[in-house]
């Protein structure tokens, strides 16, 4: 995918569809969590590593156009790239496909917090690091 | 609320919180449905007269902007309006608040479908007066 | 019901039901929790004080046997009471109902913990006492 | 496993967790199902070849025992297998484990139904074999 480098995939779980007979739309915003952790677990040490070191990362902005129906057992696509990267504040985008077919596409925007206070900090060097590091090599 | 003549209550689920001790962002998405659902069944018979008149409402679009966390067992208002009705399709926008206070906002697109088919299909008239009767009553 | 004094409702969500066009079996383990929040709400002065006082209730056991199915929009009765107190565990007992109607029944057992260490904890006096004393005034 | 002969994993999803830290006790019945129908895509053409067929499975039990707390991001081996085919009727066994340890035990009833009148159906000779050869081999 032009653009992006990452991908994870993942197939529909009845539990996911609803009586519309497709999966339900809310099921894709908890398949960009599962991409994003995918991504954190590939270039920055996963995030349970950020958890850890006494930060969480909060979900500030859900993004999501649907552009095709998904149904049960289809296999997605969710091509994955960090961007905008600044103190305590990063951004996602996704596309989602379907045998390269566009499914959905949208962005999530995230702030660090403190894991006690609840209070934005800075990205730490570090991830700040893994992240810019991950999608330059991605170009 | 400024604008806004419906709203509805949800109460936070044990379920609906995350390993952050918070609601999950992907609740919220949850939450816009049942305060659509809710709509409909004040100004237009229920979603399931829509069904049963052999329609489906696909959510075509979802943002969402997260202003403050949410915890287990709080009651959030959600106040919903709907906007844009044309031909097949309609928005819905929605200010969650918790005793007054902004907790989230954002808006849903959405276009009627044929149930067998899946093709857009122009609002049934009588939704559609149904619709916009109740955005005129409430200013 | 018979042995029962507690009922909560729950009106069936879009979102919790699926491809078959029923509410997903899964969404029942979530509404008998609804449940046993609303029961701590009314006689225990509510889970949260529960978890405020340090102490978690873990779930150690599931047992659901759905009799009918439910559909979208649905409201359902949970009849629900606390049985057998001893030590750190306690079990539910549940009876959900349709209009009269048996839809599923079952159990679930539960440990309390301490929050932090995760270590089975007597039931604090003041929680064993509110539960027995729920259940002896409801005969 | 003893006795089992087929394992699917899952890797737990952040949206799986509750504000207890731990995976929420109903995400193990949506990893049963991912169980199921991964057995059925090993043994017996899929779960959508049953539905395509004109049939559904529906849930008439389940039955879960946790013995240990999972946490996010853990991988989980769910062992499965189709024990007491009879007429429209079969049950799954479960044994859940991470890294060789037992988390949860349990298992669910099914009744084979059809998709349009939703009255119990025998399990098409096809589908019963497929499911005996499965388990046959499997000792």
């Amino acid at each position: 995918m032009d653009g992006y480098s990452f991908s994870t995939e993942v197939r529909i779980r009845f539990a996911e569809t609803d009586a519309q007979g497709i999966a339900h739309h809310a099921s894709f915003v908890v398949w960009l969590e599962v991409a994003r952790v995918a991504y954190l677990a590939r270039y920055a040490g996963g995030y349970q590593a950020i958890r850890d070191s006494g930060l969480e990362a909060l979900t500030t902005e859900v993004v999501l156009r649907y552009h095709r129906a998904a149904a049960f057992d289809e296999t997605l696509t969710i091509w994955t790239r960090c961007v905008d990267l600044r103190g305590a504040r990063f951004t996602y985008e996704y596309r989602i496909e379907r045998a390269g077919e566009l499914v959905a596409e949208g962005h999530t925007r995230h702030a660090v917090v403190d894991r006690e206070t609840y209070r934005p900090t800075r990205l730490p060097a570090w991830l700040a690091e893994a992240l810019a590091t991950a999608e330059s090599s991605a170009t």
